[in-house]
């Protein structure tokens, strides 16, 4: 089991690779983590040139000794390969799971929409850094390297279509290319770091798409460090989210426990589940 | 002339209004402004709940005694009447002229999707509140009393199709059924108070629209008050709105003379120029 780290966004501490690096040696004998080296490559606020970033995506992608991508932070950036990257990806890139969250939301949409069929919304390298990040990080290591399911959002059932995303990120995609039709899936919602005028707009754009109202419902994740609105919003990010579920006829379906923090759970997309799944 | 002003987002000043009004008898006696008391009402971010601010929006498009509709002071908020008041319009608002700008861009796009004529983006009387906001005012009152094009920005042509958008509002715009068909215009953009990323983010998502690259180019206004970005973004508000030019294949066209502050200028939308206009 091979495992390839890039970074389609920002720049990856080296300190927090190592880290990684020690905790699959450690619990994970049978898994080879490979860090890119364009993860530690920074250009402005990006771990390298789209260029670097794109090249590194697709040797990873396209590299049949790997059998995963997991991206190793989000941050802003991965938006600005989908022209270059997805028409390049071969058959071999097909073949693989893709996990990360947050930013990642464009390549993971951008993925879906062309019918790759193994992707997940989950915790990636760079969650290490957090008070107990190790929890994280071996909760998407047991779904890569073992394929192990209890790390799933509770949610999640077999034979329903799911998916997740950041509301931010989703809302950026609309009536691009990259929009992934999401008919008939239960779509999970996490944001953070925005003010609640801002998730209450990008609520309003998601379920005004007339596409994104074909979704079975809508559950609601962490809405985490919300920055001060002027003046109070007077609505939690609950009441946002069924108001505009309520505005649109999508059925709000209740809480999700994904988020930008440790207890961030993993969402299969589609119908998909790891293929040695176990309940364990 | 008279004209109607309402506040389909945030709360109006009442001294910004009386100084408005007082402007406006002194220089402009042939005008009656008339403030909607909705425009001093709040409820949480919005200068009222939804029904207060989306009746007080099709009184005033509805009633045949008012030649305009001026938008009293942007924020948020105008999306939430998109779905409600559109189609509760009636022959008079059709002959109307709406102006206003930032967050305003909401009700202008679900306007011009809906075919209205006479749509132009330019100051609001809160702009009054700025160092020399008189100027921006008295540039609105000139268009919208006397039909005077001396406001025009720059850049204005007659047979020509233009439009003008805040770049975060077109951005959650896209995808919605307010989408305004924009192929042959010429868009001009304009911010503030946002991160470069988002701004990089945003016009990604604009023009990777396939609609939106039917636009004739995009012209930048300013890009004021941008919030500190970390790390640096290393690029201006010019190289971001070239980069996604070039990417898209959408002429840029050079600078706009927009943006949240006294110099911005009117665009009037698609190819209405105002009847009684005169290049005095």
């Amino acid at each position: 089991m091979k495992i390839a780290i890039v970074a389609p966004a920002c720049t990856l501490d080296r300190a927090v690779a190592d880290s990684v690096s020690a905790l699959a040696r450690e619990h994970y004998p049978s898994v080879e983590l490979v860090f890119h080296p364009q993860c530690f490559l920074s250009w402005g606020h990006f771990a390298g040139t789209d260029a670097e970033r794109s090249s590194a995506f697709l040797e990873a992608a396209n590299d049949p000794a790997f059998d995963a991508v997991w991206v190793a932070r989000g941050g802003y950036g991965s938006n600005r390969l989908l022209e270059t990257v997805l028409h390049r990806l071969e058959v071999p890139a097909r073949r693989k799971t893709y996990l990360g969250y947050s930013d990642l939301g464009f390549l993971l949409a951008g993925l879906k929409a062309a019918g790759f069929p193994k992707l997940a919304h989950g915790p990636m390298p760079a969650d290490f850094k957090r008070k107990d990040g190790e929890k994280a990080v071996r909760r998407a290591l047991d779904f890569l390297a073992l394929g192990l399911r209890n790390g799933f959002d509770p949610a999640v059932e077999d034979n329903v279509p799911f998916a997740a995303f950041n509301i931010t990120i989703l809302s950026e995609l609309l009536g691009t290319p990259w929009q992934p039709d999401l008919s008939g899936h239960v779509l999970l919602l996490e944001d953070v770091s925005e003010h609640l005028y801002r998730i209450d707009r990008a609520m309003f754009h998601i379920t005004s798409n007339p596409a994104m109202r074909k979704v079975r419902g809508i559950r609601l994740g962490r809405v985490s460090d919300i920055q001060p609105n002027d003046p109070d919003f007077a609505q939690t990010p609950e009441q946002i989210v069924r108001h505009w579920c309520e505005v649109s006829g999508i059925p709000y379906l209740g809480a999700a426990d994904i988020g930008h923090d440790v207890e961030n759970k993993i969402v299969p997309f589609g119908l998909w589940r790891p293929e040695s799944a176990s309940t364990s």
